[in-house]
């Protein structure tokens, strides 16, 4: 790979605040390597919305990311990744890397082998994504997939370890109960902030041994991988991080910072052209 | 005014399909007038918004139903009504009408004089909009404005009777224990749909006398009175019924039923074009 572009930097985008926990992985896992981050905070949430909407707003965020030069593009978003990862790819020679497959992955290899769970998006979970992906490695493994739409406005209120946020958690995780589910996917990268409540939850439904997975690690692995095999590492280190948000609402560095400290200052507000 | 114009359909537009209970209000109150809703489900919610994305937004939905021909547009949306009211009314000769200035004046007539408070989303509370609207018609009224991020998520839901729900006003209501505060505005227009669960702690929080207000009644009496100081009610009906959506996902029609049975229905996919 030609110089300049082991030295461009690697672009991640969700619909808001919550892949800066997807961004925070690979920054720990790369250090060298330069970040640009979007979070499409003018349209978010978007798992609430149909599949066109989501690949729409996708292909306009992946279009500003490569207008600046980046060597990779990071879906850090559960439902464009269940939507769109394919039409993504299309059309232009950047690589994209989505938080599906990596996610299935460390899930299979968390399990001692029992069904596996996915919390997600109404989108994600209707788009049986993670069934797909953890099929393609185990035909036979039972998974059941449950929408938790009340989870991001919940970590977006900051009610982390909220006696309401345990409720909820009841409510969505009772179906799981009697299933012999031994690892829960948090198919959603808001879901990492409301963790403890998840876990605590999950504890009483399905005993004390059930692993709980995000997909943040998973996929700066995958990124690490991928650089290595195309010889596209940045030569050297400390690579800089730039973060855009096409909304700024009051405070928004304080909720990005409770995703990823280092993203509670210096965010910049862009538009992102919507076709 | 022009026969043309009177036979014009009244505009309605929200964020989403909360503003539903607006125009069945007004469909009740006019029932020989056209209505053409415009949900602009793409983007919602506006709540969490940057004022000056909800005026961009808002301006793109105005400019959507102008070129529909409407004889008056109403912001069935608390947060647009707050911040863009001025704005929008501008570069046209198409007449706005909001939601804030009616259910201010609602709340002051049911009130028994005593403080009042406004539960919205967090755009709508930091606008200070309500404190505006009753201190131009009462000065010294004291305004108690608490934001509730959590309740258009768990209308969206459709858990009005929900153990959660109830929980979640709790925490949201509890600053106005002691405060005498007598009547309470639902200043947002999912609000209704939990109206049941409001009023229940509103009545352990404040006592059983206190009234809980919405604007789509005063809303209501408002474009009739317009319409009729300017001769522009329409001389036959009943008035057809049109649905617009910015984003059509899964089971549209059964959330928008929720706002107003007629909506369930009939809804048509559009783009509104985003400047």
């Amino acid at each position: 790979m030609l110089r300049e572009r082991r030295e461009a930097a690697i672009g991640v985008f969700d619909s808001g605040l919550g892949g800066l926990t997807v961004a925070a992985a690979i920054a720990e896992a790369l250090p060298d390597e330069e970040l640009l981050y979007l979070g499409d905070t003018a349209r978010v949430p978007y798992g609430t919305r149909s599949p066109a909407t989501v690949v729409r707003y996708a292909r306009n965020n992946v279009a500003f990311l490569r207008e600046r030069g980046v060597k990779l593009v990071v879906v850090a978003c559960n439902t464009v990744s269940a939507h769109a990862l394919g039409g993504l790819a299309d059309g232009g020679d950047t690589p994209v890397i989505g938080v599906i497959r990596p996610g299935a992955r460390a899930a299979l290899a968390a399990s001692r082998g029992g069904p596996v769970a996915v919390l997600g998006t109404p989108g994600t979970v209707r788009s049986r994504a993670y069934e797909y992906a953890i099929h393609e490695i185990d035909p036979d493994r039972a998974v059941h997939a449950i929408a938790c739409p009340l989870f991001v406005p919940l970590a977006e209120e900051g009610w982390s370890e909220h006696a309401v946020t345990t409720m909820v958690a009841r409510e969505y995780l009772a179906p799981l109960a009697g299933t012999g589910v031994d690892t829960i996917i948090l198919g959603c990268t808001h879901y990492p902030l409301l963790a403890g409540a998840i876990r605590a939850v999950a504890h009483e439904v399905l005993g004390p041994e059930v692993a709980i997975v995000d997909s943040a690690t998973a996929v700066a692995a995958e990124v690490a991988r991928f650089l290595d095999s195309t010889g596209s590492r940045r030569l050297a280190g400390p690579g800089a991080r730039r973060f855009y948000v096409t909304d700024a609402p009051d405070r928004v560095g304080e909720v990005a910072g409770r995703f990823w400290s280092a993203a509670s200052q210096g965010i910049e507000h862009v538009d992102v052209k919507v076709t």
